[in-house]
């Protein structure tokens, strides 16, 4: 496979621009950070000359967001962007290919390597100390590994503060951005959904406590959906979900009550008694029912936990804002309507569920952010504008509009650095 | 299929036995409740006589618990005992054939029906509406509805107070009984694990709160159980697990970490990450995995998360205690060692998970308490004694050796019953 034509392909345009300060002077930009986890490897890398801008996108950059000031003093801008790229774990070699024929290690300079010994590759997640060799091995980089839990604070931190647009909530089918004050951010619950689930109460930059998490997540739904329905991708499992019906293999209340609500504890006939509590059948086998069917009943029973406990959490710490992310969910309607929909229903209304639009990376770009040398300390507090002009109109398309490749995936933010 | 010969091959003597007094002179004793859930029928009846108590134990109740006192009056003893059978809800007709063949319905009177339309039994569960014709018209009586949470409750409450040994903890294999204080029994936390899953606080009696739920409760593991393992019967489901390696399918924090532990948030390699995470690979299709390792990780993801949310809820509501009942655990010990553990980790050793020996059979007990002429209130405060004078060495064994078949079983609590 030609992984470089891969990558070229899947360039997805984001319509997010970030104003970054560069804090050291003409210092080459770190451009390369990698989460690696149980299922995904997740990589942010930068590049910055806006080599792979699209021409529109160019224009709406030179136009907007020039001088803007860090309070202090004012830099000149020049422009670059933010990659957002994804692998199966089990596909590594495909991963380091990929970051081989890019040079992404090396900053992209083809043309001048520097000693192997010298390259320092931010990374977290489980993988970067299971698989430490074989990027030395392969690539001649050592991997500078950072704390999973710290970088996954600091790239939610990261995006509520840097990017516009970025948190929404979700029900009924519509999306709504949410408009976060950053005074008034903290604290707050993150869920972060990748193969398994980590619940973090977030109480400033750095301080925060991995107060709970389920193994109940999306290595359960793909796992679990691949030996029910032997779809071939995580992404085709999702796909058929959408026209499931989990009414087929769950038990309703109105199964076990003829039809009729259970009204005095408030659960209505259609409320779910018991996930896949019909397919204890002996007349049905697993090949008399619809994967569509199965992947939804699937779906629903691992979003719907999931909203549960994070919901019971928020509530154990007074915890009024509770952040959805994680390469789960994957802006998946159903998804969001379900975990949107616990959240709701557990706390009575209380409590309502937020997504992330960049929900997947939120550990790679906090170990991106983890570069000392970057001034993305200052971008946190500084910041940002939105590149697109049609951001209004086209911000929900090109969400809704992204897929998510098995193989890979590249998603950008557009960044305007300041040099000084 | 006889039932009758059937359900008595199942007889099953228990340990326990339960002093009743009988509040009306004479008044005849009523027979006969069900619980008929999504899954299961339980049936708990009365037979005064001591017809099939085995020969044994007829002597040790001679023996023992005679002339006990309700604190006013003393009551000459008359023996009795409460009988417990299920049945698939599936398989309903054998229940009717089995209440039929017993006579059941009519006191176990097989020489004096009384005229159909005046025979009022107490039902509850779903089915309980869902069934009301078909009792009416297989059996020609009429089913009095109870609330289902109502009645799980009353029989808690009543197995609680009035059997000893009833409450125990599990933890690394051993059991160990707990004596329950009866004026510091409330508040606490029923979870009731049926095909789904009613967490309840409990106040005093009558006086509960259903607090929460989960959908992931026994259907759950049988539905998705049989469809991953094509085993035929709960039971057969749940005797793989014991052999099974759920390490096998589930993604362990050592499997992501390179076969380290992640220290620093407290999870040892060992944790499970993901459930059913390492069926994500593509290397593997359902038939290359045994049935064994399925069961066990099936088993342990359901029990470890409704041990999770119990916590949560028990928390929340500042309970001490948790006990678990429903049929989902039969006594099982992977399953009582997988949500004991889970409640032990979640709470950080502060709180403790108690299971019911009569588990299974709260809702059914509930309703049979709810007769008002038969003096269960007072049941409920004066007692009971335990009449096998081996208690202390083969309670534990009873309990353990007691076989749960799928078609029918029954067990008894022998009752010393008083009349006046």
């Amino acid at each position: 496979m030609d992984v470089k034509d891969v990558a070229d392909r899947a360039l997805l345009p984001d319509e997010a621009s970030i104003t970054m300060l560069q804090a050291e002077s003409r210092s080459p930009m770190p451009h390369l950070a990698i989460d690696i986890g149980g299922s995904l490897i997740k990589l942010v890398y930068y590049s910055r000359n806006g080599d792979w801008l699209p021409e529109d996108n160019k224009i709406w950059s030179s136009k907007e967001s020039l001088g803007v000031s860090n309070g202090e003093t004012n830099h000149p801008l020049s422009e670059g962007r933010l990659h957002f790229a994804k692998f199966e774990t089990s596909k590594i070699n495909d991963c380091i290919e990929f970051i081989q024929s890019k040079q992404l290690h090396v900053g992209g300079q083809h043309h001048e390597v520097p000693s192997k010994n010298k390259i320092v590759i931010k990374a977290t997640g489980g993988g970067a100390f299971k698989f430490t060799d074989l990027f030395k091995e392969k690539l001649g980089i050592l991997l500078d590994k950072e704390d999973e839990m710290d970088c996954l604070v600091a790239g939610a931190n990261f995006l509520l503060k840097a990017v516009q647009r970025e948190a929404f909530i979700y029900m009924d089918g519509q999306k709504e951005f949410v408009q976060i004050d950053h005074k008034d951010l903290y604290p707050y619950l993150l869920i972060n959904i990748g193969s398994g689930v980590s619940m973090i109460k977030v109480d400033g930059d750095g301080k925060f406590e991995r107060v709970s998490g389920t193994s109940v997540g999306g290595g359960t739904f793909w796992g679990l959906g691949r030996l029910l329905t032997k779809c071939q991708s995580f992404d085709e499992l999702l796909e058929l979900s959408r026209v499931g019906n989990n009414r087929v293999i769950d038990m309703l209340v109105g199964d076990i009550y003829g039809g009729t609500d259970y009204a005095k504890i408030g659960l209505s006939s259609t409320n779910i008694a018991s996930s896949f509590g019909k397919a204890i059948s002996v007349d049905k086998e697993l090949e008399d029912y619809n994967p569509e069917d199965i992947s939804r009943s699937l779906l629903r029973m691992i979003s719907n936990n999931i909203g549960q406990i994070a919901y019971l959490n928020a509530l154990r710490y007074g915890l009024k804002r509770i952040f959805f992310g994680g390469f789960f969910i994957r802006g998946h309607a159903y998804t969001m309507d379900t975990i949107s929909v616990a959240v709701h229903y557990w706390s009575k209304g209380e409590a309502q569920a937020m997504f992330l639009r960049h929900e997947g990376f939120l550990g790679a770009l906090g170990a991106f952010t983890s570069y000392e040398r970057h001034g993305f300390d200052d971008l946190m507090v500084h910041q940002l504008t939105q590149l697109c002009p049609r951001r209004e109109s086209c911000s929900e398309d090109i969400l809704h509009s992204a897929p998510h490749r098995d193989v890979n995936e590249e998603k950008t933010i557009d960044c305007n650095v300041f040099t000084s």
